[in-house]
């Protein structure tokens, strides 16, 4: 008798798992495989499956609607002549907390499956999901208290200053490089995509550790509980395992072992790449032949995305969903948002726009106030910032790339941030190009009816009016807020017609908010 | 017997003047002339005079060598006939504050005429000299503390806002529109640069009031007294009363005019104009006529540049001697320098980087720390940065336009700049194109022994790494400086060799400044 396990039940937009015992000869990796067949009311989805080690195979599915599904299986695990392994299952309704993956909406922007609106506030910690499980639970417990609803992380172990040590595990079967020889002045000796890989690594590309995909995947749930998109990101070039310099065929095995394990998880999304750019040994064909690994395998179409160091990738490509931009230069960042959303026409996601703190490297030592700044530069033009730390630390755990607790003083402003964005009507914001050329400007992206609008965010960034004057029509009332984004208060001012001043104390980083009155809050 | 009035002895580079009184009737402004050849052993120049009312003509004359001079006078205004005015005198050596005019070295940078060295670090005042006698004595005070050595401002009234009230004196005879009626809201409606010149105002343009130039020579003598160049605002679009419109004819009167009463002062520059493209009624070749005419009527060449609002003039002219620039962005100022020496080849003075303050312009908001930043800047990669300030005042003073005291943060550091520019050696830095990319460094600008350096002054801007890490050679000693650019602290470290760290505070505005052991102050 087949040994199937499975819950008869399942949340929508919750994992749903059929589990088998089958063959452990040979390399079960790549021997054999699972699929599964997943069909209900509205969607008949084909998902492969995976092995899971101790003669464990697996086929996952995510459900995106409520009620009767069946699925059948497909395998070559088992003995020629077994039964057809099929079944029933319930899908229930969606756990409150759970809104269905993130989709774009409106051309620039996002929202949940179920229509609830999706602001990105991320941030990036690279590998904390391979730090000790006491520091996995202070990262957890930080992200929640700031309110992140997007973390980007990498599925392989990071090789880089300040990520000498060992991970908690590895991706493959096998040994890693002595690590003991390194420190920060050699390590770039020893990085592969550097063209120093060197010998001492023993590695099976074909045989997976799955206990390192199984402990990502609870880290992608307990994410997920806390409402936080889990930005996998699948290769980098911080590697002095080889790890970036696979054979096409063992890139590809590796691929869909990831998408096979991952992408029933509703709060995944899909990096291809941290700095795709700085992989020399992988070429455009290999970063497309990839995206259409994906795009076939991952039955949900979750986002998907590629970073780059230098020059962006070609964010046009149909595949990509939204940018995954890092800055292109010191100075200007945020700043160009409505550059690359005209460039792109995709929903703008900075994912580096350099970081806080005070490491030696100036991707990684800007201030509070300047973190905060480029977050409101890029929100009121319609982009997605993101954030990260790297303050230097005695135990050498920096937020950047381990998790543990927030030290800076942006991050505490960013919910603050995040609410003012939820109440924006319609989704997401987009830049008001006839503002003053010295105010940032944010309008209703749905809003058109020009010259008359409805609402107004105004940004003054660094600079510091003790007043400015606003006209709008003679006709209309309008309520004016004036706001403090780093002291985080709101001051009710108005209502107002006509020309008017609002008068303002003379610091930066101050903001007006202008609603037509009467406009009701998520009328649109 | 004609009534010569002039010194028999003069120093060098001050100002030699020859009076005459002669005939009242008519027009003397534009009936009669008065010319001057002063002709010494290294020098023969001619000058044009002026009349200077009340029946006394005036023509000045700047020696740039010491010795035995002579002089004729050539003349309309006396009766025919009379014999010809000629004289001696003797040039005696300068005194010890007058380097002689400042000068373009080595491509990029600025020295005064006897070889010091001249870092310019500027601020505007636009109409400064045009207030109470109480007011300007303020004004001089604070440019002596704050160690300005170059002011900005307009020869003609200023009509802006904060800028409403009557000048201490107008160029021309007549009377002005009635200023009581103009108010912060409503001035652009009197502006005549936007079409809205209004009737009321009645000058003669062919007589002008000698009182308002000679308190304008005052006003540059005692900029002089204390080494601040005179950068003259000649035309400027902030106009109620019709001096921004005047004929061809009467624009060549008033250059003519304006260079033949101030050009002998050894600390005049020509400014053509500020915001010349604000100027509809000018096209290119009035501007480039009346450069031809200082370059024709300015015996002693001192330095001409004209400044803009949107588009730069083409700074490529033959008559332009450096650039005078405004920024074209919101973001970026002074890191465009090095791409304006590429593109110009001369040197970059950035006259409007934005100010210093608090009013409701973007340009004039910005915080001192965002000032000084600019500075360091546009100083390491070998511009000239300029200052002012704008802040919200009950009695409508403000810096920018009228002078008065400093309330900023900024200036206050301006010193320690200089005194630091001041050290390096040669004359000049330029921008060391391959430091690290969140570094910038200057060089000095004569120094071109690569890969090995003399002399290298690092900036971090609004970056706070904890340290940094520098190699230069194996073989030579470095002495190194950590410079805090706002706390005004050099503290010294090093010697080192080869790759060495430098630990820094971990805050933004750091410098480090690293000399070859053994180099000589100045020595190059």
């Amino acid at each position: 008798m087949l040994d199937v396990i499975y819950k008869r039940q399942v949340a929508k937009w919750d994992v749903f798992e059929v589990e088998l015992k089958g063959k452990t000869e040979g390399n079960p990796f790549t021997d054999y495989n699972i699929k599964g067949c997943f069909k209900g009311e509205h969607e008949h989805i084909y998902a492969d499956g995976f092995y899971d080690g101790d003669g464990v195979y697996k086929v996952r599915f995510m459900p995106s609607y409520e009620g009767e599904y069946t699925f059948l299986i497909s395998e070559s695990f088992l003995k020629d002549g077994t039964d057809d392994i099929k079944g029933e299952f319930v899908v229930s309704e969606a756990r409150k907390s759970n809104h269905g993956p993130v989709r774009v909406v409106n051309k620039y922007h996002f929202s949940y499956e179920d229509g609830t609106k999706y602001y990105s506030i991320g941030t990036t910690c690279y590998v904390w999901e391979l730090q000790s499980d006491e520091l996995i639970a202070q990262t957890l417990e930080s992200l929640s208290v700031a309110g992140f609803n997007k973390i980007r992380f990498c599925v392989f172990p990071k090789h880089y200053d300040y990520n000498l040590g060992e991970p908690r595990s590895y991706p493959y079967e096998g040994t890693p490089i002595d690590s003991s020889v390194l420190t920060s002045d050699n390590f770039n000796d020893y990085t592969a995509s550097l063209g120093n890989l060197k010998k001492g690594n023993d590695w099976d590309f074909t045989r997976f550790n799955p206990q390192h995909f199984t402990h990502i995947e609870t880290c992608i749930y307990e994410l997920g509980k806390r409402g936080i998109e889990a930005d996998l990101i699948v290769m980098h070039p911080y590697d002095r395992w080889g790890f970036s310099q696979m054979t096409k065929e063992q890139d590809d095995l590796y691929w869909n072992y990831v998408i096979a394990r991952f992408a029933a998880f509703h709060n995944v999304w899909w990096s291809l790449a941290n700095e795709y750019d700085l992989l020399p040994e992988k070429s455009i064909d290999d970063w497309e032949r990839y995206a259409s690994i994906i795009c076939e395998k991952d039955p949900y179409h979750h986002l998907r995305s590629i970073h780059n160091c230098f020059a962006f990738y070609d964010h046009t490509r149909s595949w990509i969903t939204h940018c995954s931009i890092q800055r292109q230069e010191l100075y200007k960042t945020s700043e160009l948002v409505n550059e690359w959303r005209t460039q792109f026409g995709k929903p703008v996601v900075l994912d580096e726009i350099a970081y806080e703190g005070n490491i030696q490297h100036g991707w990684g030592n800007i201030s509070g106030e300047e973190m905060l700044r480029r977050f409101w530069e890029a929100a009121l033009r319609g982009g997605y910032p993101g954030h990260s730390e790297c303050f230097m630390s005695d135990d050498n755990i920096l937020w950047w790339s381990h998790g543990g607790k927030l030290k800076g003083e942006s991050w505490k402003r960013f919910q603050f941030l995040h609410d003012i964005m939820l109440e924006t009507p319609g989704y997401g914001l987009m830049p008001y190009e006839k503002c003053g050329w010295d105010e940032i400007c944010g309008v209703p992206e749905e809003q058109k009816d020009e010259p008359i609008k409805d609402y107004y965010l105004f940004y003054y960034s660094f600079m510091r009016p003790s007043f400015r004057t606003l006209y709008f029509d003679d006709k209309n009332e309008y309520e004016v807020e004036v706001i403090d984004s780093w002291n985080m208060t709101i001051e009710p001012r108005g209502p107002f017609k006509g020309k008017f001043n609002i008068t303002l104390p003379g610091r930066a980083f101050m903001a007006i908010r202008v609603k037509r009155a009467g406009l009701s809050q998520n009328s649109r």
